[in-house]
């Protein structure tokens, strides 16, 4: 009798994983340039070469908060790396922002010492309050995985997100409104050359829940994924369920859809604005207003971003609604004058340019 | 003393749309080939011929079901006409879906006669069943309101479609979870020609019922729009409120944005896989493999698409599952079988190429 199909399941999200880093560099595909490219060279089966340093089996870390995703993934992780010649460790991060959390985090690293995982540590950490509480939480996190993942030479880290995780970030993406960037959620592979890797992405929090149970693992829930003071927590406990309600039951895989559909979209795009900018800049570098008009519009805007973030704007502060007023000087024209960016960034059109200038 | 705000930004909306309707052909920029364009001979300034026939003034017509936002448009349409030199008129749409139903046709007909519109005419339609009963009542209330702007020479057909309906729209894309094209709601002007035209798309619900009450205008409320029998009276009523609740103000404007970003995204990459498709046929009309895998995942999908309903694949049967089973011909390729689409067309890797034929 195989193992139950909840566990069976984890195992084998994170196998394909595990394979994906033995045998190449990050499983995304790169975007090819936009126009019908000549050079074929990397066909369908070529592959990069193994992740393996020297000497020793690679290492892959599983980061672990003790809750029943990363738990089911820190189970599946000790169970199928050693059949991969792979080594396996683990990482809790306490966040100090509750009373106890340094014993939770001895408590975690015990579990994962129990599923056999070695190395195994836990990493105190300093949050901050920029961007608000969620955001400075999660950049403190991030850091203390980097530097984790570079002190054990890790190949790979793990993360524990789930598809219902994965819907709940386009929603709020959906609600920033500047384009399907900003819906295409979380990617299967990010962070310096791919380093984490989200393998239930494509499976519900049920299931890992389920896994949990099956494998008698105890898992801990965190009070602030139950929080409404966070946005999150309100998506996850207010809005999904009433749109699931609206919407009927699919409403969760369609939203994890959407990001993997949207990401690839907008890369394509992107891809695409980066070929065709330097056909549209002058000599003196400034942008020609004819050529600028004869692209789409999803490309134009693309090319004014890049413009303006090469002229010093920042990108994070560059909304959707400043590259309309931008757009307008191209599509709208009637002497306006300057439009001011983030980052003391001037654009004006003169002499059938576009000119921008930090001041 | 000017008009009351909501009065100015209802008549600045008509007035836009008239404008355009009288100078140009549809709105929306046609998309460019995806490589950098070497013509460029539409240039800014380019407008087409004024759409007025000879000798009359042209005739622009209202779709008014006697709600608020149809009624505010009327009286919009009413007001601005005249002094662009178009002439005004209205049709209602008798669904014969209730009791009572001629009888408030007739009563909507003597209040858009009452505003000045002429000609003014009730049109009564047979609902079938087909496609569930909102894509029924929708499909024969168009056919309806083509006929009737063929009938009378109309050169545009005005709708009260706001942002708020636009919102919920691409709500109602986004639970279909089938990418950038469904998230993209409605257009300002669809139909033949562009005939079809929302100036409300980028006012508010508010702002139209507003209109009509500082106007003393009439408004009949659908029952319909707050029946929970209908998916977009949930959203209307049920998740729209809670999404605002959980992500704050400003929900209906992002989605809104999202769907203006998204179908231009959608464009510009419908364009890139109609440029792209011929370079990777060969000679007989098949699919070169090691070409499309070259290409970026989201122009590969939609050279696949293109391919399946020129094969004779029904585009409305035709899911973002189907074309990923065949996307992994090309990039998981493992000695599959043929995949079966819809309108049985078989597609197969054969040495190299993908062959798609109608069984």
């Amino acid at each position: 009798m195989g193992p139950h199909p909840a566990v069976a399941a984890i195992r084998l999200a994170v196998r394909r994983v595990l394979h994906d880093v033995l045998t190449m560099a990050p499983p995304t595909s790169p975007a090819a340039p936009p126009a019908p490219s000549p050079s074929c060279s990397s066909g369908p089966s070529c592959s990069a070469a193994p992740a393996a340093t020297a000497g020793r089996p690679p290492l892959v870390l599983v980061a672990c908060s003790g809750g029943a995703d990363s738990m089911a993934l820190a189970s599946a992780l000790a169970f199928e790396a050693p059949r991969l010649g792979v080594r396996a460790g683990g990482i809790t991060v306490d966040h100090g922002l509750q009373e106890g959390s340094d014993t939770r985090a001895a408590e975690v690293v015990s579990r994962m010492r129990a599923l056999g995982l070695d190395p195994v540590e836990s990493v105190r950490i300093e949050v901050g309050r920029a961007g608000g509480p969620e955001a400075a939480a999660r950049d403190a996190r991030y850091a203390a995985l980097d530097a984790a993942a570079e002190r054990h030479g890790a190949a790979a880290v793990l993360l524990g997100h789930t598809r219902d995780d994965q819907a709940e970030t386009v929603l709020l993406g959906l609600a920033r409104g500047s384009g399907i960037r900003s819906l295409s959620g979380m990617a299967t592979a990010s962070g310096t050359g791919g380093r984490y890797r989200r393998p239930f992405l494509g499976l519900d929090r049920q299931t890992a829940r389920k896994a949990c149970l099956v494998q008698s693992l105890p898992v801990w829930d965190d009070p602030h994924n139950a929080d409404p003071a966070y946005t999150r927590s309100r998506v996850r406990h207010e809005a999904l369920p009433v749109l699931e309600k609206a919407l009927g039951k699919g409403v969760v895989e369609a939203l994890a859809r959407t990001a993997q559909l949207s990401r690839d979209d907008a890369d394509a795009l992107d891809s695409w604005a980066a070929a065709v900018e330097p056909s549209v800049r002058d000599d003196s570098g400034d942008l020609e207003v004819a050529k600028l008009y004869a692209l789409p519009p999803a490309v134009r805007r693309r090319v004014l971003r890049r413009a303006a973030i090469a002229a010093g704007s920042p990108a994070g502060s560059l909304f959707a609604r400043h590259l309309e007023e931008v757009d307008r000087l191209i599509t709208s024209w009637r002497g306006q004058g300057a439009i001011n960016l983030p980052g003391r960034v001037a654009v004006r059109r003169q002499g059938g340019r576009l000119v921008l200038r930090q001041g």
